[in-house]
């Protein structure tokens, strides 16, 4: 399966030493490359991803950070191991350069430069429902279902997951990476490849913790509710608040805290 | 206490709701310039961090990036709040270009630009001690002491710490972030501006997942055993077992996985 990778292995425990091998997640560079079709050739920089789904990946990523509005600003994609040329024939000097201060990706993040965080904070996205409603128990439940569709991380222990549900409670996508930020570009990117309009009415559950910038790309992607098993940071809560989605931390054992957005959970 | 914020909360469970104050880890941009004191003005770029240790932050950054070779190279320090200014008088412009390349460094990763990894690589530091010898029941042991001492997480339930424990299972240090690479950040650097060269004779005990770049930085302050409560990336194993380095995952409920340099734990 991809994205997985056998090492040898020493199990040191109270019965002994087990020599075997074991089952770990790979963490690989992927090089990105913007061009215009023509004459602009940008190296946009690399992110530590998880092999797999690296055109989601890429997707997410441009749209999460302003450089796409859609998929249909793409016209080809080039893909060779670990390198990926996008080319976007409408794509301007200023946004490349917006986006290679701020891109820095790497396994777990996305943002560099001063001005990064008011920047991307600027780059809306679809309005978020107000009149969407998740019933408590339905998040309980979702969280098994995620656990149970989390490929990697049962192999390997150390991958996140973002899952997509519906309101029933119905699990719609889910993606993996090593990288907390790339298992939500991956989701995201593969809606927008779909061209499946699916964030409106339904959830984002995620398997660890919050920073400001999953806040953002499920708000750049229109999404109202988004749910973690894990702490959320100050700034998580503040840029949900600020821009009314709402933000749910430690959703285990049928407990929840609620940081933001209280209304769209219904107990 | 530094690094928290009160926040509000409504805490849903099967008892009903209890609205109050929650503490939350901090996270919040800390923005690095470089002079060499007199011409040369360089903006680094930011990095997502909790505050607290921002000198020491900075410090094991420029050291794990080979930004200086010891705190000796750093003239001066001033801070003020969210934006650190070094002065570094014999800093070259190549360094910082390279630097630049890469430092992307935020909440949780610091590598960017294709030629990056191998880059990071090539930067070495004192020789890694073949002799030490950890024995198992002391890895052991360290996992509560760690666990004891991280105060942050205790209070927040969402931050990474990074220990370093002497040959005996003594916890010498204990650093925490909210992102996983400034706390190892932070213990390096505290290291380097108390000048206490400790790190031959001790081993980090790490409080999550091992990346490739946690790897890196651990080898770069001459670090010989790295153990981590989570898993490791295919990538953190292959640069461990490339230099020597002692690797092990999964530490907990008295096993351990040892996937590199198995002759320096004792069992």
């Amino acid at each position: 399966m991809e994205g997985l990778r056998e090492v040898p292995a020493n199990w040191l425990s109270s019965e002994g030493i087990l020599k075997g091998t074991d089952i770990v997640c790979e963490e690989s560079a992927l090089s990105i490359t913007i061009s215009n079709g023509s004459d602009i050739l940008f190296p946009l920089g690399m992110t530590m991803r998880t092999p797999g789904m690296d055109k989601e990946l890429v997707i997410g990523l441009l749209y999460s950070e302003g450089i796409i509005d859609s998929f249909e600003d793409i016209k080809e994609f080039q893909i060779q191991i670990n390198d990926v040329l996008v080319i976007i024939p409408r794509i301007e000097q200023k946004n490349i350069t917006d986006f290679q201060r701020r891109i820095s990706s790497t396994s777990s993040c996305g943002i560099c430069g001063k001005d990064s965080i008011s920047n991307l904070l600027h780059i809306h996205g679809p309005e978020l429902s107000q009149s969407i409603s998740i019933s408590s128990s339905i998040i309980n439940s979702s969280i098994d279902e995620l656990r149970n569709n989390q490929y990697l991380f049962q192999k390997t222990g150390g991958a996140h997951a973002s899952g997509l549900f519906d309101i029933h409670g119905n699990l719609l996508s889910i993606t993996e990476d090593i990288g907390r930020h790339n298992a939500m570009d991956k989701l995201v990117g593969s809606m927008l490849l779909s061209k499946k309009n699916m964030f409106s009415d339904s959830f984002i559950l995620f398997s660890g913790r919050l920073s400001f910038e999953l806040v953002h790309k499920a708000r750049r992607a229109g999404i109202a509710v988004l749910i973690a098993i894990g702490a959320p940071s100050s700034l998580a809560i503040d840029i949900a608040l600020e821009h009314g989605l709402t933000l749910v931390g430690f959703t285990k054992n049928n407990n929840m805290t609620v940081y933001s957005g209280r209304g769209r959970i219904s107990h």
